[in-house]
C-alpha cells in the first residue's frame, strides 16, 4: 500500500477491468481495487458508465464509497447520482463530513434533498440545515461544522478528553478552537502545543490569537485571507463573533484553481463552464454569443469602411492594411487589459489612483507606439514606395496604440468597478472594440490625410 | 490581538507613519506595530523606500523581522535586501526554515550567499547547502528539511520526546513520518493519533501508509498530487525511497497561484513577467514581441491582398468584409484553444485520441459555421444588397469558422507534445495565425467566385 501514488491506468488494466465488469466478476474488482487509494478510483470511474460505477462502488465498504463519490467533479456526480435511490443516497451521506454532505445536497432535486435530509443523523441533520443556509461562494457555505472546541477555563486534559469523544465525527484537524462561555471564539491550541504541554496547565494560559473570517465573507477573500496569513484551517465566526465552523485549505484550493478556469474562460470567450467532453449543443452554445458580437462588430466595420469607398476606390492600397491596423489594435488591447486584470486580481496591489495609472500606461504606449510605427513606416515604404501611404498608416498605427492602451486599461477597471468579473474584459470583448476603435481612426487619418 | 484579520491601512495611518519615520519615532512605531500581525507589516513596507523599511524592520524582534522578509514577494525582497549587510542577512536567514532560507540565498548574489552559508547555524547549513542543489520547479527545490521523524519500532512515549527535542527547529507540524532503520519512508501518525493513543504502543501498529512524491518531480505534478489526494503535507523521498523532507500546501497554493498568473500572461501575449508597477522600459519589452510578430502578420497580409489588387478595384466592397473575416478567425480560434489547454492542464482529462476530438471539434465548428453564415449571408444581402457578394462573404467566413477551429484545436496539442506550456497558444500567436489563415481564405473564395 505504500505504492499509493504509483497507481497508473494502464490500457490493459482498463480492459482487464472492463472484462470484470461485464461479467459482474466481483472477486476480481474488489481485489484489484482493495489496496488503491480512494483518489485513484475516482479516476478510474470516469472511464466506465454509470451502471458499471455503481456496481464497483457497491463492492467498496460505505466509507470508501462515500470519499469517492465525493471526490467526483459536480457535474458528473449528479448525473452518477440520479441512479441512486434516497436511502442509498442517505448511507452515502451520512459518511461524510457536514460541508460535503451539504455540497450534494445542494445539488440534488430539492424533493430528494428535503427526503434525505430527513432521514440524516440527529448531529449532522442540524449541522446540514444551518449549513444549507449560505450560498456556496460565501465562507458560511464553504465551512464545515466538524471541528473540536475546547474552553477557555478547561485544563489540557479535559481537551484530550474532548478530542477523544469527537474523535470519530472530526476526522482530520490540527488544533483546537478555543471559545468563551458564550461561545465566542477567543484563539486556538495546535495540537503540536497540547502533546507538549503539562496535563493540568489551563487553556486559557496557551491559547494563540488567530485570524479569522465571518460566514459572510466572500470565498475569493477567504482564499487571500489564508494565502496571506499562511494558514492551514480558519476558523468562521458569526456576526456575535461566536464560533460556527471552520474552513480548510484544500477547499481554498478548489477556490484557487476554479477562479482560474474561470478566469481562462472568460479570457477565451467562452460563454458557459464547458469543456470538449461536453454535448455538441452545449459546445455550440457556449461559443455563439461572442462569436455573433463579433460578427456584429464585422457587420458594422463593414458598413462603416462603406462611407470610405470612393477613397478606396481611388487608392486600393488603403484596404491592405485594414489587418494590420487592426491586429494591432487586438493584441494591445488585449495585453493592456491583461496586465490590468492581473493587478486587478493581486490583493498585494496597492491603488495608485486612476491618474498615475494611465500616466504610465501612456507612456509605455507613447514608447511603443513610436517603435512600431517606425518600423511600419519603413516596411511599407519599402513594399509600397508610397510616401502618402506610409505616413497615413504609420501615423494611424500610432494613434492605434495609443488608444487601444486607453481602452484596455479603462474596461477591466470600469468592468470590476459594476461588480463583474474584469478577466471579462480582457478576450473577445477587448478585441472587438479595440477592432472596431482601430478600423476609425484609421479611415479618419485617412480621411484626413489623403 | 483578537482583530487581527482587521488591520486596514487608512490614509491617515499612513501619513501618521510616515510622519514618524521622517522623526524616526521608534516608540510610535514600535507601539503601533507591536499587535498586528506580521503578514500586515508586510503590506505596510510596501508603502514606503527600502531605508524606511530597514529602520522599521529593525525595530522588531529577530523572528518577525525574518518572517516579514520572507513574506515579501521575491523581487521587492531582492531590491530590499541589497541595503543588508552580510551580517545581518545571516542572522535574519538563521531564523527561516531551510526552504525559505535556500530560497533567499538563491536570490542573492554568489558571493554574498556563500559568505552568509559559512556562517549559518550547523544544522541549518547542512539543510540549506542539500536543498541550493535542486532546481526550484521540483519538489526537491520546493521542500523543507525540518520534520519529525520517528522509527517504527519507537513507541508512542519516544515520539512524545522527539517531537519535544525538535519543537524548537520545526515550527509547524501535523504529523510524524515514520522510517525504518535505513531510513527509508514507511508512513505516517497524525498528531490526533498520537494524542488518542496509549504511551506503551508502537510506532509500527499504528502509522498508516501515505502518499510520497520523489525530489526530482515537478512542482505542477506535486500541485497535483497535493490536490488529489487531499494533503496538507507531502514527505519527499530520494531515489532510493529515503524520507529527505516535507512540502507543506501552502507552499503548493503559491505554486498554483503562480500557475495561473503565467497562463494569464500567455494568453495577454505578455512575454515577461511584468506588473503595472515594473519599470517603463521593462513594460514596454514584455509587449514589444508580440506586437512586433503581429506587425510581420500584417505586412505579410498587406503584401498578400496586393496580389488581389484587380479584383479590389473592381469590387471595392470585398474590402469591407476584410474585418469580419479576420475577427471571427480570431475569436474562434481563440475559444477553441482556450477550451484545448484547459483539458490539457486539467490532470482528470483523459485523452480520447487526438482523432475524436477532432471530430468533435469538427462537429461543433460546423454548426457553428452554419449559423453564422447564415446570420451574414442575410445581412449581407439586406445592407449590401449584391447576392454574389454574400455567397462570397458567407462562405468564406464558413471555411474560416472551421479552419479556425482546427488550427485553434492542434496548435496546443502540438505545442504542449514540444514541451512548451500550451497557454503560449492561446493569445496573439492564436489570433496571428487565424488572422493570416482567414484572410487567405477570403481572397481565395474572392478569386474562385467572383
Amino acid at each position: 500500500m505504500e505504492q499509493f501514488a504509483e497507481f497508473e491506468l494502464t490500457k490493459e488494466f482498463r480492459d482487464r477491468f472492463q472484462q470484470a465488469l461485464d461479467d459482474r466478476d466481483a472477486a476480481f474488482i474488489y481485489s484489484s481495487l482493495e489496496e488503491v487509494n480512494p483518489a485513484d478510483i475516482t479516476s478510474l470511474l470516469y472511464e466506465f458508465t454509470s451502471e458499471e460505477s455503481k456496481y464497483v462502488l457497491g463492492l467498496l465498504p460505505l466509507q470508501v464509497r462515500s470519499r469517492i463519490i465525493n471526490d467526483l467533479d459536480p457535474e458528473t456526480r449528479k448525473t452518477f447520482l440520479s441512479i441512486y435511490s434516497v436511502e442509498e443516497l442517505t448511507d452515502i451521506i451520512n459518511h461524510l463530513d457536514s460541508d460535503d454532505a451539504a455540497d450534494i445536497l445542494n445539488e440534488l432535486p430539492i424533493k430528494s434533498s428535503e427526503e434525505i435530509i430527513a432521514y440524516l443523523d440527529p448531529d449532522l441533520k442540524s449541522q446540514v440545515i444551518d449549513l444549507l443556509r449560505y450560498d456556496s461562494n460565501v465562507a458560511g457555505g464553504l465551512m464545515a461544522k466538524e471541528l473540536i472546541r475546547a474552553r477557555a477555563n478547561w485544563t489540557v486534559v479535559q481537551c484530550v478528553d474532548e478530542i477523544r469523544k469527537q474523535a470519530e465525527s472530526v476526522t482530520k484537524f490540527y488544533a483546537v478552537w478555543v471559545v468563551d462561555e458564550t461561545d465566542r471564539l477567543l484563539g486556538s491550541v495546535a495540537l503540536q502545543k497540547l502533546i507538549l504541554t503539562d496535563s493540568k496547565t489551563l487553556v486559557k494560559d496557551i491559547y494563540d490569537e488567530v485570524v479569522s473570517v465571518e460566514t459572510y465573507m466572500e470565498d475569493r477573500e477567504v482564499a487571500e485571507v489564508m494565502k496571506k496569513y499562511d494558514l492551514e484551517s480558519v476558523p468562521v465566526v458569526n456576526v456575535q463573533g461566536q464560533l460556527v465552523g471552520r474552513i480548510t485549505i484544500d477547499d481554498v484550493v478548489d477556490v484557487i484553481t476554479e477562479q482560474a478556469e474561470e478566469e481562462r474562460q472568460l479570457m477565451s470567450g467562452i460563454t458557459e463552464d464547458v469543456g470538449e467532453e461536453d454535448s455538441l449543443w452545449r459546445n455550440v452554445r457556449a461559443r455563439l454569443p461572442w462569436l455573433l458580437i463579433g460578427i456584429f462588430g464585422g457587420m458594422l466595420s463593414a458598413r462603416f469602411m462603406g462611407f470610405f469607398e470612393q477613397e478606396l476606390a481611388k487608392v486600393t492600397a488603403i484596404a491592405f492594411f485594414v489587418p494590420l491596423i487592426q491586429a494591432t489594435g487586438g493584441n494591445v488591447g488585449i495585453q493592456s487589459s491583461g496586465l490590468v486584470v492581473q493587478s486587478l486580481v493581486d490583493p498585494n496591489y496597492m491603488d495608485e489612483g486612476l491618474w498615475k495609472r494611465l500616466m504610465k500606461v501612456f507612456s509605455v504606449a507613447l514608447l511603443n507606439g513610436i517603435l512600431l510605427s517606425l518600423i511600419v513606416f519603413a516596411s511599407t515604404y519599402i513594399f509600397f514606395n508610397n510616401d502618402r501611404l506610409s505616413v497615413i498608416v504609420s501615423f494611424a498605427l500610432f494613434c492605434v496604440v495609443l488608444f487601444s492602451s486607453f481602452v484596455g486599461t479603462v474596461t477591466p477597471i470600469l468592468i470590476n468597478r459594476l461588480g463583474f468579473n474584469p478577466a471579462l474584459a480582457s478576450g473577445p470583448f477587448i478585441t472587438t472594440t479595440s477592432d472596431l476603435l482601430g478600423l476609425s481612426i484609421y479611415f479618419i487619418t485617412v480621411q484626413v490625410l489623403i
